[in-house]
């Protein structure tokens, strides 16, 4: 319809609608910065979704069975910070919206998770909304077979524009989506026709509806500026059992002439004369961040229509027994078991004893084997590498339509929807996701392990097959400069343990974060006990530890981690042969390490002795642990891959590429 | 049709097919590894290809205009090697085969570009193959506008599996093929049913045909046991005005008992009595690596059908003017035009004089307007950024079905699948590929550019928006660790200009690459020229070097790279004013500088002076060039991000980050 229909027929939506869409331009014009044309297009959209059919309690935000609202396309942040604000989100000022896109105000460029809540996740690099929300709809099922449909039984929304369509994650998320036939995730499609480059059909010809077909969705239309369409389509997607797209037809910047429809009407653009336009258009008289009382009402009442629903929530979760309620609000604060650190000391005492050979993706498989019994909200996964992953315990069953008691995932080749559905379901809450691939596809999944780290969600990578150890499979295969590029990433812990020992640390620690991913860097190929005298304390958690002391006057520290320990340690028998005390520090995580203070860190590193690191890995980013605290210096070299690896089986590789004990004690030598 | 009847219906091409088969289970048997399931399923596809469609020489391999056969499945490895050897490529000996998968033989794991003639591309990372054809496919167009079709004018074909479809990048280059009308290429989908975790049906319910046939994409089908059914599929697949996609139903691993059609099919699986049991099947009684002279002299037959086309097209090659062969020539062999280094050298001269203020984006865009009309053969591009990225100069024009002689294509929302299609371009040779994006999204294009490096060729990345320079968009969109991703990777030159000198510098040099991709990291806000003295020399060639010198005795060593360096000239100021000797040190390519020879680098960077580094972006990786060579010390600090970035304008961030000519003033004096 022409959107100017509405102001007769749907007056009160009219208002409501124009008070989003007024607020989106006068705060990217305040910025001079920010995108408009979104929130302008999608504004009847949202507002039918919030006042008829999204289940919410703007006073009660953390309400665990509330529906999800994920904006995917978040580039159009002023539509999400429009909403929480006139629903009535206290931490949604107007003040903040004035301060759209400055220093310190929640209302970021594009929405930060953490920053307000109501901002489900953030989003802004395209497509991960959607694959979040996939993630979201899993957890929902997940939880609803776990704790029962009366206290988790909710919808999972996304607004996706054609940017996150194109992105090959959305293919991923769909298809992943369709196969587990997530019946209340609902994809609201902002069909707008226009990217920044022009009109869609500059790079796209793809009919979106056939191809969400193709993947086993529901599929339905409306026009995107009419209520009672949006209304019908939104009724008849909440009924299906399998996801629902809507195609919502809508104008970019609807309204405003000049950029309506065009690529210029997306990012900043309304400016003096068209502003005033604009206002006269939508009626709106008012001047900017002042909403009149009528409208402001409307919109707080739609901000706590849930609220009897949630009373009645809070009723049936009182229901549940004390355990069952003690074990919900558990997992939904995230808190790990309380029985976590005696099943890994356990677990430890035992293999420092038996001293087995293992590689450590099946030491990672029997950390796991002693969680997950304990852990019942984990929810492991793999991108079809399951056997080589390690990821499937005894008991846990494919997670599946007809199982949703399953607890592996079936991610199938897609590394990248798994990292992003993960932390979907971490964002959710209840569920703690890990999921497998090899470390090399670390590249694959690197958009969304990123926003792991931004966010703050403690998801957990496993990677496997963690440097030229693998093998025969070849350079494509091989990590090598995999550990810098997570280790050069904020907010994230990499493990790269040296046996089973570390291994079942690292997962404990995992296991208990609150706020950080961890990326486990684990080998295919089998390693020798390290830890072979228990202790009680997690050593891991202290990044660096001293695994063996230097005999006599210590000459040279080694240092090294994951499946190179063994070498070190064979290392240090040779120069202590021939009289050089050598010290090797095991380094299973830099970051926790770092984080440790600078008396411990020099105690573990004291200036002088010589300094040799031993990595199967680019040397990129050792430096720092090689040249000593301050800048004060020791001489210190380097054993590791300068360059790509190559196919062959390991042990040669090893040997070719000189990663060798020989070649440890050798420039030890050397340098001293 | 029954695998078996094909020995009475095809029994020429059952032996044919049965060489393919059988050399794949011996050589996997053999190295006790790899992937023995695809080549045997997909054995009568590939022949029929091969024998019937293909253009090729195995005699003259480099053919410029030979049809490109793609194996984006590359585990399946030895079926590529096996058609390469039976046809008669030189380098593909028997004893190749033999060595599969070991120390030094060109039978990698995974087919590796330059190991061998015929391997088109590297492929292993799924869906990889599929987007290099695409790029291949579009500079086949792109040559064929531009040199006529008389000589250029061939198919590129492609053997994808199901992990490549579930990839999310095949959706991007499935997208950009169908936009585009790729007429002349083809995929081979090895619609086996099969995946490494099971059944497809497991992870994927996806209809195939439907998705393709949604992106505009001509669909056919066939029994991929059946020759004459594949023949017509491929026969009607070249006929049509879109990219087209065969389904091939085959049966993974078939004919061998036990395995076929499963999951155990997929890789190293047939042993002893199995191999006995498959060489009874298809009536093998050779030994291992002995091909029967018949089977032999047939496949050769099929290796040396195209020698008449090649000579035919070498006379019309030779029918062009001399000055258009040496042009064709040129750009095949990837020569840089002979006047690349004059028009960077004048622009460097004029903007040395005018001094702009210039954010190094646009200063890039100034180059292209002067490299993009002397060198025809570069085809630019973005990926929905093209005003951001300013990659669009002027008289390139879109490349479009329409317009197969416009350079700048619109990718879309696509940064993987664009990376992986300037990839086939520059791997189909003749055309030199860039292609912009915001730096942040290097997470997107990763896989790609990994392989870029990996295989060696001279992609250019365009990556701008490179800090938190770029301001309000936020953390999402702001650099931190991904100076450090790309410096990390072997064989890639990050250059991050200081201004528009360095800019045009970066520019000539990824321009004359040969085999190393270049990644431009570049500023969204403007900066101050530096290099305000014109020099003919491509400073930026030695990686670093000495742009202001310390006045008096040297005390300090300021080192900075892109919009860095200004700060740095500043903050040299403030400590000349007190009487510290500082020189700064403008570094725009850490690897080129770590190809200088020791003494050119001890000369920038002396031992003594303290040093302090600045970057906007994880100091990771820095300590490599503030610690000094052979671990001599020097006293090191830097100034940097130490977390991720925040929304807010540019120069805010800079001065709430502390990236600020005062902290890195204080730095250098706290240290002396």
């Amino acid at each position: 319809m022409d959107i100017s229909e509405l102001k007769t027929n749907h007056p009160d939506h009219w208002k409501k609608a124009a008070a989003l869409r007024i607020l989106a331009a006068d705060a990217v014009h305040a910025a001079a910065s920010g995108h408009q044309g979104m929130p302008i297009g999608m504004a009847d959209v949202a507002t039918v979704l919030f006042e008829k059919h999204l289940k919410f309690d703007a006073a009660n935000p953390d309400w665990p069975d509330r529906d999800r609202f994920i904006l995917s396309a978040g580039h159009g942040s002023m539509l999400l910070y429009g909403l929480l604000h006139l629903t009535g989100y206290e931490d949604m000022t107007m003040d903040e919206i004035r301060n759209f896109r400055q220093w310190g105000a929640k209302t970021a460029g594009h929405p930060e998770y953490g920053h307000a809540k109501g901002i489900e996740t953030t989003t802004g690099p395209l497509g991960q909304g959607v694959a979040n929300a996939v993630g979201m709809a899993m957890a929902e099922q997940s939880m609803a077979a776990r704790f029962n449909k009366s206290v988790v039984d909710h919808y999972t929304y996304v607004i996706a524009g054609d940017g996150c369509l194109m992105e090959g994650i959305s293919h991923e998320a769909i298809g992943l989506a369709g196969k587990q036939k997530l019946g209340k995730l609902i994809v609201l499609w902002d069909d707008n026709n226009i990217s920044i480059d022009g009109k869609i059909e500059l790079s796209d010809i793809t009919d979106q509806k056939k191809r969400f077909k193709a993947a086993g969705w529901s599929v339905f239309e409306c026009d995107g500026h009419n209520p009672d369409e949006i209304d019908a389509a939104l009724t008849a997607a909440k009924k299906t059992n399998t996801p629902s797209m809507i195609a919502c037809k809508t104008t970019i910047a609807v309204g405003v002439e000049g950029v309506q429809d065009t690529s210029a009407g997306h990012g900043y653009a309304i400016k003096g004369d068209q502003l005033e336009q604009m206002r006269k258009f939508y009626d709106w008289p008012y001047p900017a961040f002042e909403i009149p009382e009528d409208v402001k009402s409307a919109w707080e009442a739609i901000g706590s229509r849930g609220n009897e629903e949630f009373a009645a929530w809070n009723e049936r979760l009182t229901e549940m027994s004390d355990n069952r309620q003690a074990e919900f609000d558990r997992v939904i604060s995230g808190t790990p078991h309380k029985r976590l650190s005696a099943v890994i000391k356990q677990l430890k005492r035992k293999v420092s004893e038996e001293q087995p050979k293992k590689a450590t993706r099946a030491s990672s498989q029997m950390a796991l084997e002693v969680i997950n019994p304990i852990m019942k909200e984990t929810i492991g996964g793999s991108a079809d590498l399951t056997g080589s992953n390690n990821t499937l315990t005894d008991g846990l069953d494919w997670f599946e339509p007809g199982n949703r008691k399953g607890r592996h995932v079936a991610y199938g080749i897609r590394e990248h929807g798994m990292a992003a559905a993960m932390n979907g379901m971490a964002l959710h809450g209840g569920v703690r996701p890990y999921g497998g691939t090899f470390m090399c596809f670390t590249d694959y999944a690197r958009p969304a392990m990123r926003l792991a780290a931004l966010m703050g969600v403690p998801t957990v990578f496993v990677m496997t097959h963690d440097s030229i150890g693998l093998g025969e499979d070849g350079p494509t295969h091989q990590p090598v400069e995999h550990l810098a590029i997570s280790r050069a990433t904020p907010n994230t812990w990499v493990f790269r343990p040296a046996d089973t020992v570390e291994t079942a640390e690292a997962w404990e620690l995992a296991m208990s974060s609150e706020s950080t991913p961890s990326v486990l860097s684990l080998t295919r190929q089998g390693v020798r006990t390290v830890r072979t005298k228990h202790t009680n304390k997690n050593m891991t958690a202290q990044g660096a530890y001293v695994l063996a002391e230097a005999e006599g006057k210590r000459q040279a520290i080694l240092l090294a981690t994951g499946s190179e320990v063994e070498i070190a340690l064979d290392a240090r028998e040779k120069l202590q042969a021939v009289g050089i005390g050598t010290r090797v520090v095991s380094m299973p995580c830099w970051e926790l390490f770092e984080a440790q203070d600078e008396a411990y860190r020099r105690k573990v590193l004291p200036a002088g002795p010589v300094r040799v690191g031993i990595e199967a890995a680019a040397r990129f980013g050792w430096d720092k642990w090689l040249t000593g605290e301050r800048g004060k210096a020791n001489k210190a070299d380097f054993v590791g891959m300068e360059s790509f690896g190559a196919s062959a089986p390991a042990e040669e590789l090893y040997a070719n590429f000189g990663i060798t004990a020989d070649a440890l004690a050798e420039k030890v030598k050397n340098l001293l």
